[in-house]
């Protein structure tokens, strides 16, 4: 068993947190392992810094920052709430590895655009980063043997949630949990958002173990309501920005025709499918193992994607033109009781010569910025619950009115996109005037309107 | 001519300056093009990020900020120091457009990790620049020329320092220009360094142009001394730091195989160069054309090195490895007087079983933080001058002896590089342990020693 | 008639805005006045820095601030909103002067502790600041004639809010304005508060002028929606936190005390009022002129507290200690329903030998985050528009489902203060501690308690 | 002895350190002495904020600050340098509650305006803080016994630097200690300067006890070397700013003035002493106790200035005036030969009306960045040291050319200060006119000259 201290603390500089103190070999070893320096090669955001120019971070950066988190949670829990009794709901020292590991690994299994891929190749990161922990052929998995014969797998139910330990559980993966509370500081850092910044330190301060998992002392109900407040600009604001679910859907589309390719060129022998790097064509062959999902990273699939430009499939070429030079489709909130004329906006796409299946997509963001348990929901949350000074719990709507207007409630928008060609304007010697120009009675002034006549 | 002002400014948020302005018709045109948007695949700081692992900007962003502290500095000059009769050695307002377009592309030319990049393949960054806004085939030249027809050469001209008017010309490359202005704070800021910051609203309130170019109010002496300071602590802090030059390093050495292989395979049809993607070739194959060189990014040239982990060369696939996989080389300062041992430690690392030519290697990094204009100087630099009440100029060093006792010197090092095994602690049943042993005589708490009997 | 501008920028080093930048000779010279220099030596906050050390900010501070944001309001409303035509609607550019001076001077009339001195000595500093303006003795009266002789009258209109322009009224004081939007960023700031950020830049680039004031683009809902949030959250955190307000009860109190020991002396001459320095006097005697109300700051009041601790009085003496050596009165939230323990509250602490006049107080604080327009109400606010893109506006809350569900409701709580002797624990050889127990049977965990057999 | 540990640590919102947390019973005590709350009536950085408006922050906020690093520092060494065998150079634990006592106690003896201050009265606040803390009658004294009864010889030996253990005389005063960290930092953030910061995690992780002291591994060089540069500006662009100088010559004056006046009426009882509150009478009378020094602070200083813009003597009134509304006396650099023409300067001066006694003024303010210990010098300065790997020391200017080139070299300027009516420009219908013209051949652009035929 391998849980020794180090010498000296190895420190990492960060902008975030200022320092990320490592004390630990085994989390030096981990950081060390080559899955998890795969992660330096991955954007945290994807796509967003397409808006965002600043927010270039990668997923390496952000998995430092909720160790970090972790580590300095854990401290605290040591110092001020160490169990004396077993059974007394305090915190257990002895799980401070398994923590720290947890929220090192947590986002191991992701892949280059997450968001896109998983829709794509119907991955599951969730599922790679415990398959990465559990796989005997992996640096991080033996890296974590020299803890303990079991401590692979404790670090994998912390990632699934089934971990005893609910207090371990509750800090990795809630409502109020490290990996969030890293990626809103980040996310806003690097972005240069306003919002997204809560107070880390009263939080950290003022939370408190119980039987059942984690809390937070009453007096910082503000703090707490600040973070849900933080968390619910970042999405509407940064993460469901139009322009950069723009690019997704079309990265969504690009690599649905490149699937399309591949499946015709499996049928029809005339048909090549070398226009796909080798490295990337298990993905279009199905059944991606851990081994090779973690050749995978962005520059492979950016890479790819630059040499699409020249594709002789001309919906391939001219969706990696668009998508590498910026060139975004534009979009509209599709209006309430408005969903009706979305085919007839397809209609006049495809007349402009745009296949609306590559061309046009309807996509929907809402988040849910916070939800008290409901047991019989498809996906229950943990509430977030508060400790008053008589030790009986709260739980944090129940305290906030502003906590209590959002909660349940869903904030986002659905919108269809299309071609900027759509809207373009001095159009008197393009054949496709009289199309643009009905199209736009329908979409004005960015919004989508119902003509008087139609 | 085409000089058309934005209805609507249009406004990309930025972390370090808050907000970039865009005012221009023209250069909302050039941040469009397929050119511009290249640059957001190539990383800023290139490989240092794999030491500050928060520094992970993009030369897109750069090269906004430039553009972003130019057009300020416009402003200002224009509302101040605007030209009342030809000639006067005030500001020009109708240069406006050359500098924030010089501004905006001057990294223009930029590859893949630049440093290595250039000394592998002889390539000039600052060329490519040039030769992208005068090439007719690029979106760059063909928004300049709306312009006028002799804008894409006065752009041109301003990054070549031919420009005539010196004001421009030093705003965009001097000692103290809005390039490094910019370089220094957003480098700073995305790595979490705490120097790197100086009083830039200072710098342009005491700006002041006059006949030969640019000069600084002889009250804000200590702000420009600031900047110097600034950019030294930068330099040997952040850029020279010796693990980023190890992979550097490495970096150099992997690109040196592949040519080294690509030749071999040149001359003997026995040996494949099917090893290098289609994307690559041009470049070992020589003669890279401004086109096909726009179509390198980082994730080009990151993805080829992805496959070469699995190469047929043991070199080439271990070097892949150790670059991907962040096993950097270790290094030691190779103190005067010393350099007679390096034979030696070569020796022992052959001995070892690595090539001293791929496994080790000299590196100097020294910077020049300030130097007076010397005229017989291989590079003669603009120095800095400051304006008196009296309107006289004063040379920079002759107020600040800080920046005397800096000026003319060279800070830095030169280090040996070599792989981290030869540093092996344990190592009994390894049949090298008697080379590494004898190795660590003459590399002892990192230093290089003579031993006392050698 | 004097609108000169001044020939170089004169620049104040701000750490909010980075720069404060004075660009007219008038500007400079209100700020010059004795009677503006006078705001260096009254607090921003007044007793909020005794929970937030930090907070030692001055009115002066705040005051250039909120110019500094109007300016560059005026700059971004010239720039892309000046009026074509008279009547269109659009921002008159003749406007700027009077809207930078109003802001500059909105806070003139502020005394020491405001909060408390008004509401012992009935005075209201916006009508304090109308009269400096408007006051010939004034040297603010005298720079602002130079402008022109119905120039302080304007200024003055403004603040009062009878001037005839509301797009200048509004900026200057509604539910978004210059005054609150400098007050909640430099709080922030001063205080180390994590919230009371939102996004200024935005904010300017989005608002837009209307005929019947400003308005903002609706595309910046989000940001307009962050900058009410900003608000709610420093007024239940900062500004109503439980500990200033007991020193402001504390204070209140100390004051009263004053008043009625001078009152006594006026009606019985064998009492003393030496005991009040007589720069301090003429408050105490009623009608306090523009003159000498101009002679008050924090350090008159304060001085005098000093010397109070000495005083023959008692109550005097020991609140004057309490004050200055922060021994803060303890507070509960007055739950609904619970009011009719306080008499018996009340008798306890009478019993513990403290005057209830003195040593309790009930105090209310809450904010109405935002409200719309209520014509009916005591105090109509001015509701905040958004513009769509067909120019029609729309008003906030009808847009945010979060300002909806805090539109209209005040935020806070009523507490009960008493001196924090009655929660004293060991109080065995105490002859009160039967009279402390029997008070903590109502007061437990710092909560309002009904006991269970009372 | 009660060396107790806080249940729950108490913490303070701080905007430099984030938090400060107390974790001893006793610390919070010592907050909460009236001794202590008195340094939250005195401003850091005294007359600086009539430059820096922003820089308002109190002796208390910084005291703080200065305890917090203490804080982390003690903790550092507690978890990596702890001692094994006594007298092993390492650090003792037990050492921690006097270190963390004196870094908060370290400015208990300053009073208003310090420098001024006890440049008049002839005071030291060093002698008062031990003063305050040896004493009996102080709260503080009472505290500190608590821990033990040698306890407050043992703070007060450590502010004498007497201390025998040299690793805490040595965190508390040095070339590079807890003090300077705090206000460099705090004086930066708070003023808006740019300059100032430096990496303090960093010089944390890498000091080391060693026997006669604290040193720092040299790695951290840089570290070290842009501590002593921001010192070094800090120095030169804020405390000496001419502006603030100019402030405190007046100060200097007037208290100057009232001295004088004091003096004539003990010989002349037809002059009455009364212009001078009650409250500083012993100020002027001589011989000022403990405990009478602890009645001061800003508020009564500057209520007593407030009062004497009404006194009969007129350069009294006039000072007063000048100093409350900022009209501060205008200054030159005494450049190296020409201190010949000051004698002439101050008869012109004379021949204006103004007394030279009270209304000019020489200034030097010099800093010495840096020093070697010079054993003969009178005051010898602690060198800083850094620790090699092999364990040896090495002086920090050996190893920084640029510390070299400032150390032992002192930085700063000479002045002459005078009214600023000396510069009047249009003094036409003045009958001082000439006189005026006159000083004028000696001061252009700012600067002393030599008028060709003089």
């Amino acid at each position: 068993m391998s849980t020794q201290k180090l010498k000296n603390e190895k420190v990492f500089r960060d902008p975030v947190h200022d320092v990320i103190r490592v004390q630990d070999q085994v989390i030096l070893d981990l950081i060390d392992t080559s899955e998890f320096q795969r992660l330096r090669r991955i954007k945290q955001l994807g796509i967003t810094s397409e808006v965002y120019h600043g927010a270039e971070h990668s997923r390496f950066a952000h998995s430092l920052g909720v160790y970090e988190i972790a580590r300095r949670f854990a401290e605290h829990l040591e110092n001020y709430y160490a169990t004396k009794v077993p059974g007394d709901g305090l915190w257990d020292p002895s799980e401070r590895l398994v923590l720290l590991a947890a929220a090192l690994l947590h986002d191991l299994g992701h892949g280059p655009y997450s968001h896109t891929f998983e829709h794509i190749f119907g991955t599951d990161h969730e599922a790679y980063t415990q398959a990465i922990i559990l796989s005997e052929d992996t640096e991080i998995h033996q890296v974590l043997l020299q803890v303990a014969p079991d401590f692979p797998a404790k670090v994998a139910a912390v990632i699934a949630k089934t971990y005893d330990n609910q207090q371990v559980v509750q800090l990795i993966s809630s409502q109020i949990d490290v990996d969030r509370m890293d990626y809103l500081l980040r996310d806003a850092y690097y972005s240069g958002a306003t919002y997204g910044r809560f107070d880390l330190s009263r939080l950290m301060q003022m939370m408190r173990p119980y039987q059942d998992g984690i809390a937070f002392d009453v007096r910082s109900m503000n703090a707490v309501e600040d973070y849900i407040i933080s968390r619910y600009q970042m999405y509407v604001q940064v993460y469901f920005h139009p322009v950069s679910r723009a690019m997704e859907v079309m990265l969504t589309a690009l690599l649905a025709r490149v699937k399309h390719l591949y499946a015709l060129s499996q049928k029809d022998t005339m048909r090549s499918s070398a226009f796909i790097p080798e490295a990337l064509k298990p993905l279009f062959a199905g059944g991606i193992d851990v081994n090779y999902y973690l050749t995978l990273d962005d520059a492979v699939l950016l890479a790819a994607i630059n040499t699409w430009r020249y594709a002789d499939d001309s919906i391939l070429a001219d969706l990696a033109n668009r998508f590498l030079d910026r060139r975004q489709f534009k979009s509209i909130v599709i209006t309430a009781g408005m969903e009706d004329l979305l085919p007839k906006l397809r209609e006049l796409i495809a007349m402009a010569g745009f296949s609306p299946e590559y061309y046009t997509a309807e996509n929907d963001s809402y988040d849910l910025s916070y939800d008290i348990y409901r047991p019989r929901s498809k996906k229950p949350q943990t509430q977030i619950e508060l400790v008053r000074p008589d030790c009986s719990l709260v739980e944090l709507s129940a305290e906030s009115s502003l906590v209590e207007a959002m909660s349940g409630r869903y904030y986002g928008d659905a919108r269809f996109f299309f071609p900027r060609e759509m809207l373009a304007e001095q159009a008197i010697d393009d054949v496709m005037a009289p199309v643009y120009g009905d199209f736009q009675r329908y979409v004005h002034n960015m919004e989508l309107v119902r003509p008087t006549e139609d």
